[in-house]
């Protein structure tokens, strides 16, 4: 049987199978097939890219078209909510081998779709562009909308609580699953494989935690040290956390953490693409329900990040180097 | 002697030095350097997003990474163009070999400010991404904003006048003199090969056509012939063009053409990448200087295209191909 190829079908009729998986959003004034898309924006418009490529990010022995098509939405929406905004409108550009099939993109199509679905709804894939190469690419662009101002990540204050909704070290947890190769841990642990092949930001959260007041947010897309680091100094302060405060997230990674010989609280330090929200809140701030303390920015000392007083190493994914740095 | 290379700096590092050759914008409400940038637009934004491949669209033989951040920066421009739409910002993912020299990514960031000082100043390049893969990937999107309302490809009506403003044919013929490696040539005609490594579309003339009342408009990516179907199909109209109104695009490529032993017409016809505007006017309309008429716009026929009354193939490039079809 004869399988249909991008090669043997060609980029527009690929293109057409592909988008019909997709849904139209509520911000959207006119979609896909003119030379641009138009999107509503009240006086300004978020914007933030962020590129898969395979074999750096992904292997596509683990990760399905649909799981790549989700994770890539996934990653892209926390851009925007750790800005304190709502998605809006994405728009993506892949690379694919010519040999691909075209049953594989409309998978992908659909996990594009079910993260939306998920985590956006409203939010529409307006534009895309399908060209060939020898490995698979995935840019995603993606578009919000604040209705006060951005959270940056230079707003953290001394006395400030320092707080984080979503998981840490689950999608650690979930690669090093994956790497071990013991396909009955795969198995028995697949909540921390899925973590990794389709995460699930707290993406609603970021627009609650920018109504709630936070000083300064990002997403954790490296690490905790490495994006405690980042809001340290960017901020100008440190950032000290109590290691009390993290048990809790230890705990939701001990039994896989057993069954592999992992220290879990590694994960939790320096794991990333979890894309939790890290953000700071003044000390008489509510915070949303989704976020929980983990210690305090102080005036700036001698080191950017300390973990129950001690200087905390920035460690975490680079993604040229592709390997823990 | 070392280069330094992504590999050797890493991926932060490489950033700051790349970014270091782009300027602020006049759009720009926060640049890069926090989760995603924030971009002025008044109730709508425009949106495309369009990709170069190492080995399919570019050779690095042929392109200097200063020739290939102008041409990402001017394709995707003309996208902008061709909605009536003038450009606010871009946002920039790329995907580079680790041993890439870091000098090289600098010149590539120095074209695509190049490209935007000559096409549209004001705008800025407002987010990135780099990541390492086997071969070169450019991904780049761009926004925009029009004053009234977008001009879509499905707007033409019988009577109107077709119209180009820019070049045909001239990056085409540019590709054939390199793909002729006769190095005498591609120096006796280097106005044709840099047509097509720094394209200059009319990036200005697109908001020009939207104020004199355009009816339909796109950026001739592909070719004369296959833009032309698809302005027709969108709009459900045919296009009749006549080749004495192409004599002077047929001209600009006279020598080269002889020097080759190639037909003119055809880079004309058939030639993509110089991403020319090609819109509909209404009869009655005082068309932009820059536009010169090539046809009308008839009623439906069982040709979507008619050059001198006789079906016009549409033929041109097909990104997964690679090559005319």
């Amino acid at each position: 049987m004869e399988y249909e190829t991008l090669a043997s079908l060609g980029e527009a009729e690929s293109l057409k199978r592909t988008i019909a998986h997709l849904k139209p959003g509520d911000h959207t004034l006119l979609g896909s097939g003119d030379d641009a898309a138009v999107v509503k924006a009240e006086g300004s418009f978020l914007v933030s890219t962020d590129t898969l490529v395979e074999g750096h990010d992904f292997k596509t022995t683990w990760s399905t078209g649909f799981d790549l098509g989700f994770k890539a939405v996934a990653t892209n929406l926390a851009d925007i909510a750790a800005m304190g905004g709502k998605p809006t409108a994405l728009v993506v550009a892949m690379v694919v081998p010519k040999q691909t099939k075209v049953s594989w993109l409309e998978d992908f199509a659909k996990g594009l779709q079910a993260a939306i679905d998920r985590l956006a709804p409203g939010c529409e894939v307006v534009g895309g562009d399908l060209a060939s190469g020898s490995e698979i690419v995935i840019a995603v662009t993606v578009h919000g909308q604040v209705h006060s101002s951005p959270v940056t990540r230079s707003g953290a204050k001394p006395g400030d609580i320092i707080a984080v909704a979503g998981k840490l070290g689950f999608a650690a947890c979930g690669l090093a699953l994956l790497q071990s190769n013991q396909e009955d841990l795969i198995r028995s642990y697949d909540d921390w494989v899925i973590a990794q092949l389709r995460p699930v930001p707290p993406i609603a959260e970021g627009a609650l935690a920018a109504e709630a007041g936070a000083s300064s947010m990002l997403d954790v897309s490296d690490s905790l040290s490495l994006d405690l680091a980042r809001l340290a100094g960017k901020s100008n302060v440190t950032m000290a956390i109590d290691s009390k405060e993290l048990k809790g997230f230890e705990a939701t990674l001990d039994l896989p953490a057993q069954a592999l010989g992992f220290e879990p609280m590694n994960w939790v330090l320096y794991g990333g693409e979890d894309h939790a929200l890290l953000a700071t809140f003044p000390k008489e701030a509510t915070l949303p329900r989704a976020f929980k303390p983990i210690g305090q920015v102080r005036a700036k000392s001698d080191s950017e990040v300390l973990l129950d007083e001690i200087p905390l190493a920035a460690r975490g994914w680079d993604s040229i180097l592709g390997d823990e740095s």
